[in-house]
C-alpha cells in the first residue's frame, strides 16, 4: 500500500509550537503518514495569498494528497470546518475561500462541512482548529476513514472573488498579486491571458516606472540589473531583475497595477 | 513495529548546515527513523524559550517519541549531556534546565548523564555537540539500545527558577514570556491560576497602556485593530489585536509586565 | 532494502511553492523515498555559499545519499545539467561550480550531461529546472535507473576558483567567506593550514579592529561580549563573541579579510 501523504499550509511561521503540535496530532493517529510542508510563511491571515501558494503546487503532488491547509482568521467563529474533495486531491481546512483556485482547477466533486467530533481531539481550544480539528481529521482521512462519516456533505462553500485582467480597448490591466524570495513581481495575467490579447502585436508593458516591449526566457537574460518579463513556472506573467531584486528595485507591493499596450 | 520518531527543538536557525548534520548522522545510524522539526528559531542561547516550546509541544506526540533540544550555550563546556526519562517521553540534550516544564508536566523517571562515547561520533569536535554526541545517541535509542547502557544513573540535574504570577492583594502580577510569529503576547498566567484567582469577580487587565476587561473566545472578538486578552491554545493568557500584531501595535517586549486586578 | 534518501540544497526560501513543487514531483516518482531539507537559505544565486554548506554537511548522511542542489542562476540558459558521481555520493544539479568543494573532498568517479528527456517533466518550464529537470531525475535514480541510462559521460565540467589562504612572510591572509546563524565569522583558513602555517609560534589574529592572540575550545571561553577565535565544527577558523553576535558586534561581512601573524 502506498504511504498516504499529508501536505501542509499554514500562515503560523515555523518558530512557534503551532505547526509542530499538529505534525505530533497527525503522527499519534497515523504514524505511517509522510508529512510535507508546503509553506508556513504565507502572510498572516492572507487567505488569497494561501490560495494562490495551493493552486501554483498541489497538482505536482500524487494523487489522493491530502492538504491541511489553516489560514484561519476567524478560527473559533463562525466559518465552518470543511473537507472538499477536487478530482483528484483532498483538502481540508476552514470554509473561507483558500481552495477558491485549486477548485477551479482541478474540478470539484463534494464538500463535507466537519461535524463529527469523534474525529476531533478533545477538548478543542477555540483558538487552534488547525492542532484539534483539522490535523486529526486529515489524519483519520489518511488512515483510511470514509469521508461520510467526517461530517455532512454542503452545497454552499465560499469561494474568493478573485481579481482577474481586465481589458480596456488596447490595454490588459493586470497587478501584482504575490511577490516570491527573489523579489520576483508575480502578476495575475496567464500565459494564455496575455497572448490571446496580444496574439502577434508588438507590446509594452509598464510596471511601476519601467517599461518593457519582450518577453524573456529565463532570469539570465538582459544585462546585470535589467528589468526583465518573462513567464514563471506558474505560468503567470512576473517581472524580475537580472541577478537582482524586482521589489527592491523597482519598490512595488502587491496590488501594484501593471499595464499590457497593444501598439496598433 | 512502530516508527520511532525524533522530534528536533534548536536555535541553529535553518540557513546553515547545522541542523542537517544532525539529520544525516541520525539516518546513517537509523535509516527508518521519522525526523520532525519542533522549531530551529530558538532565540540563540533562550534556554527559557526552548523550555516553553517543548512544554507547549511535546505531549501531541506519539508515546516514546524522543526529543533532541539543542540549545546549548556552554557547549564543550561543564554543563553534562544527559537523556532524561518522563513518564511518556524522552529527552536528549544538554543539562541546562532546557527540560524543566516538560519535566514538571509529565514527571521525571531517572536521568542518565550520557557519557559512553561508544554511542558518539568520533573525534568529537567542542563545538557541536548536537551533531556529535545528541543525535547519535538519540538515533541509537531510536533503534532500541538500552538507556542504561548509555552512561550512569544521576540524582541531580539542572532545574529554572521560571518566574510565576505573584499575587499582591487584589493583584494578580504576571509577566509577557513568549511572542509568536503573529505578535500575540503570551503571558506566563495559566488559565487555572487566573480564574482561581479571580473567581466571580469582575477584573480590569493591566498591559501597556491598554485596559482589557474581558476574556475573548477567538481572534476573531471585537473590531479590527482592537486590543484583546484570551486563553491561548497552551493554556496561558495572551494579549492579541484583532487581524493585527500586538507587538508592534502596544510596543512591548518579552520580560515586561501584565497586571491583573481584580475588582471588590 | 534501505529507504533511499534525497538531500534538497537551494536558494528558494521556504515561502514559496518552489521546494515543495520539487518535493511532490520526488514523491510521485518515488514515494518510499526519504526527503531531508539540508537548507533553502542559500543568499540568492551564492554559488560559493551553496557549494561550502554541501561540503560541511555532505559526509555526515549515509552512503549514496543523493543531494539535489540547485543553485542556478543562468536556468534555462547555457549551463549543463548534470549528475555528478563522487566516491560515496549522488549530486545532481547545475553544471556551474556548486559541487566543487565535495569533488574535492569525496573524489570524482565520473560527470554525466542529463540529456534523456524521458526522466524530466514535460514541458519543461525555462525558469523552473529545479522541479522539472532535477527532482525528476534525482527520483528516478533513487529507484534504481541507472546513471548511463540518464545522460551521457563527460570529461568537462565547472569547477569554482575557490580563494584560499594566502601566505605573505610571517603573514597568512584569509577570508570571511560564511557567517552563519549566531553571526560567527566563518573564515577559509582550514585547522590543518592554520597550524602547520603557526608550528609552536605565538601569533595575533587580526580581524577588524580587534585582536585575539590564542585559540578557544568554544564559544563559552572569555567574558560575555568577549571576541575569540576557535576552530568550528567544518573545521575552519572563526572569530565569536561569547554570549553574542560576532557579525553585529564588529560589522564584518563576507569576503572581508582576516590577519594571521606569526610572531618570531
Amino acid at each position: 500500500m502506498k504511504t498516504p501523504i499529508i501536505a501542509l499550509l499554514t500562515d503560523f511561521g515555523t518558530k512557534d509550537y503551532y505547526v509542530a503540535s499538529m505534525k505530533g496530532v497527525i503522527l499519534k493517529i497515523n504514524p505511517r503518514c509522510t508529512i510535507i510542508d508546503i509553506s508556513h510563511q504565507v502572510s498572516p491571515q492572507d487567505i488569497r495569498e494561501g490560495a494562490f501558494l495551493l493552486a501554483s503546487v498541489f497538482s505536482y503532488f500524487p494523487e489522493k494528497t491530502i492538504y491541511l491547509a489553516v489560514i484561519d482568521p476567524e478560527v473559533g467563529g463562525k466559518r465552518k470546518p470543511i473537507l472538499l474533495r477536487t478530482r483528484n486531491y483532498f483538502f481540508v481546512g476552514p470554509d473561507n475561500g483558500l481552495f477558491t483556485l485549486v477548485a477551479e482547477k482541478d474540478g470539484v466533486e463534494w464538500v463535507i462541512e466537519l461535524t463529527h467530533s469523534k474525529y476531533f481531539l478533545s477538548p478543542i481550544s477555540s483558538t487552534f482548529h488547525g492542532r484539534d480539528i483539522f490535523a486529526p481529521v486529515a489524519a483519520h482521512l489518511s488512515l483510511g476513514v470514509r469521508p461520510q462519516s467526517l461530517g455532512k456533505r454542503i452545497d454552499q462553500w465560499v469561494r474568493l472573488d478573485l481579481k482577474k485582467p481586465e481589458e480596456k480597448g488596447e490595454r490588459l490591466i493586470g497587478e501584482i498579486f504575490f511577490i516570491d524570495h527573489f523579489g520576483n513581481l508575480i502578476t495575475n495575467v496567464e500565459r494564455k491571458r496575455f497572448f490571446s490579447f496580444i496574439k502577434d502585436s508588438p507590446f509594452e508593458i509598464k510596471v511601476g516606472k519601467e517599461r518593457v516591449s519582450k518577453i524573456g526566457q529565463g532570469y539570465w537574460e538582459g544585462e546585470k540589473g535589467e528589468v526583465i518579463a518573462l513567464f514563471g513556472s506558474a505560468d503567470f506573467l512576473e517581472i524580475a531583475v537580472r541577478e537582482g531584486n524586482a521589489q527592491k528595485q523597482l519598490r512595488l507591493n502587491r496590488g501594484d497595477p501593471i499595464l499590457i499596450e497593444r501598439r496598433v
